[in-house]
């Protein structure tokens, strides 16, 4: 993993109004802060992950151009890296919300950086549920965003998959998550075709699921996947002020220009979910990833479905922006 | 749980070798066998089930109306009811395959009954299984099938999934697989649209979910739930001589009329799946649920999903027979 920087946020005051001590959100930056301060694209990460899995996006060349972007990657709280339950001395660690990793993040961005505007916030599952925040919270800010496999609002589903995933890691812990989520993370398609064949050397189904989703695969501390789920679960661009649960609202406040990119096959976040989201945002196309990789065809999981996601990512870039103020750039 | 009888089997020689000793079927048979002996449905029980859990068709005036016909619904090897490692004093109690079930009913249907021919096969779920499995194996008895949310063969999908289920019953106990399962047993969009509202009074989705899928929800012995589980994975109609794995020429063996009928948002068994089944078959049409009910779809859980289903079973029941002969009736 590439070695990342860390902002001190103080005692860091969330939503909720608990606080948590001495906060510290990790990242890592990459290329050069123009004159406008005004070339930034923002990538939060996802469930379990961290800055680094974005390292296909990130770098000379690349969809994101480290040549000409100024790119923060950032860590959700809960990650191990970011503040967390593991690296943290409370007892009872507050539920952070989407909302908390945003604001902390806006805060990196504007005091550290003095960053004007965002160019582009895009991240995946986890990540994504960030990025439609940012739009939401920030629109004088953000310009365009892409969310990669996620939602704005974790769905009623979501829900009660998760909850599944946390009787498992509370009745038998971190090796068993793994197994029950096999199933979930990759789609029916992509294992009728065997589109494991080849992959990390697996010659039967059994060793690919071994290789993918045994013991290690949820390997973190129990107490931080705990608090990522507890996150995961809560997320909803419209669970405050002025919106209070109004989720059409909500999502018509997300100015940006939008690619919102479900993956056909993804089981936690339904591309009809994303018809939903996409109906109520001013200035959004749903384009979905026509992938048999389910969830993980966000995740720069193959070059078919990484070039379709490239392709949106560097379009986008070189379109007009949309800020609040309804004026393109 | 209507009364039920036991045929016994003997020392029951399975496919692979080994013997369960003393084995029994248990079932029950309602209607009147008519002086043909071929006015036969055979409704073979669901992983976790039992007979009793197609009331909902069986009965007179109902799809299968016992007025008219005479219907044996079967229990599935490892339910508690038909031997089981529960019921037996076998130390290591062998896999039991889908095959063998369907060979202990044949057995029952010719030498308790004499039946002559059956006029439709139909179950759910691995119900499903066994009905394509009767096709296949007994193609000139059987001049029907409806197989409902089920698979002639098991999926790598399921296969994946079965194996997390398994994980968490062996590392935390029944009470968490019923957690686990909860996201699978009924669709993304039965979730998104709150079907659960008014069921079993539920006001909150976590009521709902804690009701059907709380502690109790597998509440069978476990080694009895863990046969049931092999079982299912096992399942494949085309593993055995002379299909020696050739899946295609198994399906292509099923001369019966077939209505196959999965759900439109069922996770476990996608039409896809049976699509390709459909493709294969000489006289099968696909007709899918169009439910947001999931795999439940074909449960007996609602009234429109029932209406649907008992239509293509009142239709295919009057519509003319097609056997191995090819001789329509």
């Amino acid at each position: 993993m590439a070695a990342h920087d860390v902002f001190d946020l103080g005692d860091f005051r969330l939503t909720s109004g608990a606080v948590l001590p001495a906060a510290q959100l990790a990242y890592t930056a990459a290329g050069t802060l123009d004159a406008q301060r005004a070339n930034v694209i923002v990538v939060p990460s996802a469930y379990g992950g961290t800055h680094s899995d974005s390292d296909w996006l990130i770098g000379p060349g690349k969809a994101f151009d480290t040549d000409r972007w100024f790119v923060v990657a950032t860590n959700l709280f809960g990650n191990g890296l970011s503040t967390s339950p593991s690296t943290s001395a409370l007892e009872h660690f507050p539920l952070v919300t989407i909302g908390d990793n945003v604001i902390a993040q806006h805060r990196l961005l504007t005091e550290r950086f003095g960053i004007a505007r965002i160019a582009l916030v895009s991240g995946f599952s986890m990540g994504a549920q960030q990025t439609f925040e940012w739009g939401c919270r920030f629109p004088e800010l953000v310009e365009r965003i892409v969310p990669l496999c996620g939602s704005a609002r974790t769905s009623p589903h979501n829900r009660v998959f998760i909850d599944g995933a946390v009787a498992a890691l509370d009745a038998a812990g971190p090796a068993v998550v793994g197994r029950v989520w096999a199933a979930w993370g990759l789609s029916q398609a992509f294992y009728r075709n065997e589109l494991w064949r080849g992959l990390a050397g697996a010659t039967t189904l059994e060793a690919f699921v071994d290789e993918r989703y045994g013991p290690t695969a949820f390997n973190g501390d129990p107490r931080d996947l705990r608090a990522m789920f507890a996150t995961w679960r809560a997320a909803d661009i419209s669970a405050r002020e002025p919106f209070a649960g109004d989720f059409p609202a909500a999502l018509r406040a997300i100015t940006a220009r939008a690619i919102v990119m479900p993956a056909r096959s993804d089981t936690y976040f339904p591309p009809e979910d994303s018809a939903i989201e996409v109906a109520h945002m001013p200035h959004a196309e749903l384009r979905v990833i026509p992938s048999d990789w389910g969830h993980a065809a966000g995740a720069g999981s193959n070059p078919a479905d990484d070039a379709f996601v490239e392709a949106a990512l560097r379009e986008i870039l070189a379109a007009p922006a949309f800020t609040a103020q309804a004026t393109p750039s």
